[in-house]
């Protein structure tokens, strides 16, 4: 595609006020109403139109969405912190995201890029060299941090709405902006996957940031692990912890030994695993004895046969663990994703798209090796891959000298404009008109 | 005493209403924002001099005082339900509790009577069964029960205080009607008794609820425990759980394995004790290696020797599990007990007070053995009894079907009346004028 | 008792010998082989009728018989270290301990005195200052070691016998002196007090060396722990560690979890308690998942509900961690004792009895406490007190500076002919004939 | 290669006969006493030369040898099963393995075919419908089990002897038949690969028994997991479980924590791992505070990293455990084996090899994946391909429906014959005589 008409200094700058203000008041699934709201503002700003709330989601049930009181929260602190009260009504329930629609006129292909925005529930760190810290746009919300580089992938977006918005007149067919919500988890793309936007789409794709250094494509990253999450709840019963302890059934002890349990559940020739107890709270009081526990849970393998086996032995762990303390205990699935196989036509697609983009310096196709990151777009590329449509992800470099999910995890902001223009190339491939 | 000039129904009527109202607004320790202010509201009613706030407690250390924030938020909460804003003012900080001061203008003894008002952290039973579900008053707090009979304590207090400003002219010397803070945690008694009010001080005495059946109460009830309170708190480092799972640094399996073998702390021939792991909260996110965890704990022990070989193996567990995990591990100690002993003399004069007090069936001396269960009166006992005062505690039977701090705990209501009547027995012997 | 016609000092020589020999080659439960045979012997010389093998034992089950494999290895090894292969013969199947019988010819009282004679399974230390390593009578037994003072108690018992068969003129009624095996794990008494010879015993007691200095007799000590004995036994799955680890359901691991939180029962407001996890075998090679898993356990209580607690929750914990393994779990109750009170009248007896004993510095009544030993000998004595006997235990200090089972401990052997005179003067009190 | 002169059939019933003997009386490593006794049997019957004893080992460290009193025991029993007592003398100290010399005087490559002899420690199933029960030849030594097949590897070693042996005259340069101890735990290939015999081998190979069905070969199996073994020994202090639990510092409970916590090391992105405890024995006796605990553990990695990772993760978990229960906590290194490459050159040979073997059905190359197995050959293998020789190794499917190393294991003795014939018709390309 040609950016002759574009202002890229103007555009890198656009995207790095908003990755910054995104970065600065990070929200995670289910809640990103600000995040959505300011978005909205960029798509009107360009004349983009959008679909959101309702409109972009199932009618059926959504994974993990959190409870009614968080959700309050969230819509009161969104429209404190700049949010349209107004938008932020419609997405009442959790329908948050949105989807701009580029509609060319010209007959063509139907494209969808998307776009993941929320953040993960983790602690930024606070060293001073840490460039948020440094630059004054850290997180100011507790335990919420743009630490898997969403904030880039939203700023990314909204670089790319604006050039092809700009190039119009270029293309043919549709494209679809998808800003999903939820990725973390494995929430968001199961609910937009059925909300029947995606029945006729051609060709999706999607890009991560992370790594390094500036300037390298990965094409073709399909090694997703299959994957489920568990939310499990211990019930016991209270006591005085001086008075008369033999009285509870310790809900406390029952998790900390499902926890370490859980970790130990043994690693299987089925292929490689992971699995991770993220959250556990138990007890109510220093001298009670603690009746609840609550502890969030995924696992994750390299072939559903492994995922399974993860599965099936982590329920067996959780229910010995209630037995030994003799506690109550249930569980429920909130999240899932399974593998999937990018589209060689589409990688090359990608390869294309990477060369003729400035910044470049190197394309490198996905070994067959598999790491263990599960990726929510798996659920999008099996809606379009099911109909006969092709799908493809891709890595972006940032410069980043941490690993996503790590306190210290950032980006390099050129990796901005540079992804919006490789997102724009594969579209100007796949939607150019072909003279 | 003689109660022929007080309205004993129209009294339990007060009592009830007021424990009642205290119930359904339970406050943990260093927050009795709106329970001190309610108290207050009684004693002006009758005609009762006070001091609150900064007066009566510590200029040095306040043990478990909680952080700003959570004040802040207990601040708000009270005036919403009905705290006096001015006397709230004048509680910031956490300076919550009351001492009404009846002078009798005649030479005499100075006793003091103590009453606790905190609640404990637990979750009060949904059960429609239980009285204070059936009756509307149960806890409208979230984690927060009186469910250690702090709410009784409170009632009986203002009984006490309704009874003796009526019957001023039947006695000698200064009466002091301490309502104290924080007893749960073993927090306010140390506070108050660096208040300087206690330092002459020539008896002091305390009761507490629960046990069955109504009309049996024991005298020099001594047995306590030696007690010690931790804030255990674990730092790893955070990473991928699918990615680089090897990255991270599990605060979390060092918290559950610190909190299992904590509870496996061998028991010891220096005496009985007692150990609970009240909370565990740890990590931030489902798919994040968790980086933080925090216990509350507290360890027990029939002789100091008990006591100290519990605190020194938990501190053991706790830094050798943090090793497991190379994560760091600090602690903070919130909250000490002593043992004491009951003062024959006293004894004998609940015994006397008691067999005059209708209603009440039964008299029991306390045997010498122990229970497990610490009390924060200790403090104020050794206060009075290292200058040369007597103290005694003793229990009032009140028909509880559940033992304290269980989720079913409840009283009947009879209990207040007859636990003041008591109290104002005692006082009569004490600081009755001598013909 | 008048000891004038006896040469004390080669009675403490033959005592010493007796005592160093049996502690050089310790014997456990029910393989006393070459520790009877030598009893006889002396029985024999001193020419003491007796009885033995299965003459002195239950014809129900004994508890925790060892397996014929281990019982056939002590038969050799007795042989080999000195016993009597006759005696050893009578004696296969575990049929160990003997009974000497002292009858006077003249009517008088059935007088029983139990002396226990089995060693504990530990390792004596090689500390070169431990006097059986200096003086060249250390344990040569692996994993075997007098660490309790059997070895005393043995010798005391043959001191006795010497001193009453030359004093049977003085005497009336019948003597018997009861070597029991299996004292250890609660296991010979039992099956003793089953034999059809306790039926008729009018006075039965016996005495426990240990603590220090010496010269301090402790009479009626009775705080015995109520005390149950378990083999847990798990079963699971092997697999290739490498090649296929998923097959395998890993009974270490159940049984490592299961020891763990079998030591986290809680503490019970129902009495002190007990708990341990004395031995754990699992696994059978390095890279096999481990399929079978063996543990020795036992619990104590203050009461007979405390006891009952724990062993209730220890059976939970085990069933709840074979469940968290998928593995099969099953238990043996392998011993048993209960509490016991001594008889107020044989208390002043042993008072009486300690106070004409030269050496006898010091008598103190046990207090009304009670520690976490338990004794088998309370089996004993429940049988004869069940029938309107008499029965007492008490304390012979041995100037030892480590507490018993400690790998250090040891007797000053001055407490030999010492506790010897004690239960001769007490026979003498109980036995002597009256003019 | 041509066997026209070989009576297969009788071939076959030798094998069986030596396999099955071999199968009754499994040795593991550093004890095959008898084994070896029985090969060398055979060598001498078929008239081959042969070293064995310290000729054919290190002079240095031999990872994992067992203690004197365990040796001494193998030893006898060797003697009383059959070995010749001359041989057991000089194999004492655990110098056991034999290497066959065949010589053809006619100047040739030395290829190396390597046979390992000993067996898992683990219990062989007792169901009826397991073939050795059957047939009265499953295993007489208690926790001892040729699980993994090396009965066959070996009886395929005796049946090459024969073979070649009778074809010496069609071949040339020299053929060495290694028959090694100590395979598993990865003990036995680095001291052979020291004895200085295989400075100047050309060519070596090894195959191994599993899968199904029968005829298949597996050329080129070189996805060998890089694995580290770890002897770990925790130091406690014993105490009586009842009279001073305090007393104790325990030490199966520091094991136990860190065999549950070793399980639970992190999975790693840096390549698949594997992690066993498979033995865990600690405790003296089930009153005493145990103060002793030893653990047999290992590794596996996909990649050195990998490999690394665990076995500094697992040194950390041990020191954190043995720090909670304050024990002293010290460890060996007792195997290690690294990953290998099989040379493309000898695949062929192998496929070639294969194709001119009756009863051979299918050949497949190995993949490129590994799974997590872990095989001492590696060693000779690096020994060899060091100074430019080649080596591989290849899998020869025994119809078998367990898993190797699965208490059901078991082969299917037609394997035996086909396996002797393919490595023949290797040495026959590789040694045949060139016309």
């Amino acid at each position: 595609m040609d950016f002759s008409n574009i202002d890229l200094e103007k555009l890198q700058q656009i995207q790095t006020e908003h990755r910054r203000t995104i970065h600065m008041y990070p929200e995670n699934a289910w809640t990103e109403f600000r995040t959505t709201s300011l978005i909205i503002d960029k798509l009107e700003e360009f004349g983009i139109p959008y679909l959101y709330g309702k409109d972009v989601h199932t009618k059926g049930e959504r994974y993990g969405l959190p409870g009614e009181e968080y959700l309050e929260m969230c819509y009161k602190r969104a429209v404190e912190e700049g949010a349209d009260p107004g938008r932020v009504e419609k997405m009442k329930g959790g329908y948050t995201g949105v989807i701009g629609i580029l509609e060319t006129g010209r007959p063509g292909p139907k494209t969808a890029l998307r776009f993941d925005i929320d953040c993960i529930d983790a602690i930024e760190t606070q060293d001073p060299e840490h460039i948020p810290n440094k630059e004054g746009f850290a997180s100011k919300h507790p335990n919420l941090f743009h630490g898997c580089g969403h904030d880039a992938h939203n700023a990314i977006g909204i670089g790319v709405a604006y050039i092809l918005k700009q190039n119009l007149d270029k293309l043919c067919g549709t494209i679809l902006l998808v800003f999903q919500p939820g990725e973390e988890g494995l929430r968001g793309g199961n609910s937009m996957a059925d909300s029947g936007l995606f029945e006729d789409v051609d060709y999706i794709f999607a890009g991560h940031v992370g790594g390094k250094p500036m300037g390298v494509i990965v094409t073709g990253a399909s090694g997703f692990a299959i994957s489920q999450k568990f939310d499990l709840h211990f019930d016991g019963v209270p006591g005085h912890a001086g008075a008369s302890p033999e009285v509870g059934h310790n809900a406390l002890l029952a998790a900390a030994n499902a926890a370490i349990n859980i970790m130990a559940i043994s690693r299987t020739s089925k292929g490689f695993t992971r699995v991770n107890v993220g959250t556990l709270n138990a007890g109510t009081g220093r001298n009670v004895i603690p009746s609840v526990a609550d502890m969030k849970c995924e696992v994750r393998g390299e072939t559903q046969e492994a995922c399974d086996y993860m599965a099936k032995r982590l329920l067996e762990v959780a229910e010995g663990a209630a037995k030994m303390y003799d506690c109550a205990f249930n569980y429920k699935i909130v999240g899932k994703a399974s593998g999937a196989t990018c589209d060689e036509e589409l990688n090359k697609i990608t390869e294309e798209a990477a060369k003729m983009t400035d910044g470049v310096i190197s394309i490198i196709p996905a070994g067959t090796g598999k790491g263990g990151g599960s990726e929510d777009f798996t659920t999008l590329m099996h809606k379009v891959q099911e109909h006969g449509g092709k799908a493809t992800f891709f890595m972006i470099a940032s410069n980043s000298a941490y690993p996503n999910h790590h306190d210290h995890f950032d980006i390099d902001e050129r990796c901005l404009g540079l992804g919006s223009r490789v997102f724009c190339n594969m579209v100007g491939i796949i939607n150019g008109i072909k003279e």
